[in-house]
């Protein structure tokens, strides 16, 4: 199953594609969608929308995995980003993407084994169960393959039960 | 000038559309946008999607004005209405429709004439500037017609400025 894993925004789209299979995932794709700052927010929008369907014509993914939104912290961002978000669940139902929404917790849970891991271990949980040489980097790109990691744990979930409620099998401690 | 003024939102848009000449308005088509609750987000946002761009291919707006969000009391609706208006400022930019947005304030002083007037002042005003017989409904129509004859005030003022700058020519006291 390919997966599209998508960390929301307005200025930086994080997007990282991989494909899950039976508890094994394999790194396709990552990178960011990034929109530049002092034109108008529409103009902003038009391009993410654009770009979304083009990574989803680009990859063909099966399913769509999107970061659920809380703001605590900043009020405006979060209207933003909002904003941007609408125009990313738009372009994965207009082209037939079923979509999958997480917490932050529920990522953390399912990539670094437990809801309370800092952002360092699940990059480094992300990094190892992709195979890749470094941490992927920017920081939105990781963030988004672990969205994607975080769903193929769930979605292969229905043929291979065990290992998904095994957190502990990726612990790195 | 056609001017289409929208008030967002996901479970109900109000649209409303007038031909806003030198200062005088005629109504054209008001109504609501709503989509059911109880289906996923993504299936809102793209019945919302159809429904503007729809809208614009029927009435075929010069202008388009949004109102600006603002989230003193409930940050869940306003992340909500937030990915709605995403989604509405799409339609637009994809169709090659200028926006324009406004405060509540500025809707109340344009149309009512100042930016204390109640809910009810905008209402009768915007009725009788429209030469409706009863004031529209529901009040999203409503909002999105003040919207409208908002905007009409500040496009027009290019031709015609000393009008815009006489709140009191309006003024229902």
């Amino acid at each position: 199953m390919i997966i599209l894993g998508i960390d929301p925004g307005v200025a930086t789209i994080g997007f990282g594609v991989i494909k899950a299979q039976r508890g094994k995932n394999t790194l396709i794709q990552y990178g960011v969608i990034t929109t530049p700052p002092g034109i108008p927010l529409s103009s902003r929008l038009l391009q993410i929308s654009n770009d979304m369907e083009e990574l989803i014509h680009t990859f063909h993914p099966d399913e769509m995995a999107v970061e659920e939104l809380f703001f605590s912290k900043n009020i405006t961002t979060g209207i933003a980003v909002a904003h941007g978000r609408g125009v990313i669940l738009l372009a994965a139902e207009k082209l037939g993407v079923p979509i999958f929404e997480y917490t932050p917790m529920q990522v953390k849970q399912a990539v670094a084994g437990y809801g309370g891991a800092d952002k360092r271990q699940v990059m480094l949980m992300t990094q190892r169960l992709l195979n890749m040489k470094q941490i992927p980097r920017p920081d939105d790109a990781a963030d988004a393959l672990a969205l994607a990691i975080c769903h193929g744990r769930s979605a292969t979930s229905l043929l291979n039960t065990e290992r998904v409620f095994d957190p502990k099998k990726y612990d790195t401690r």
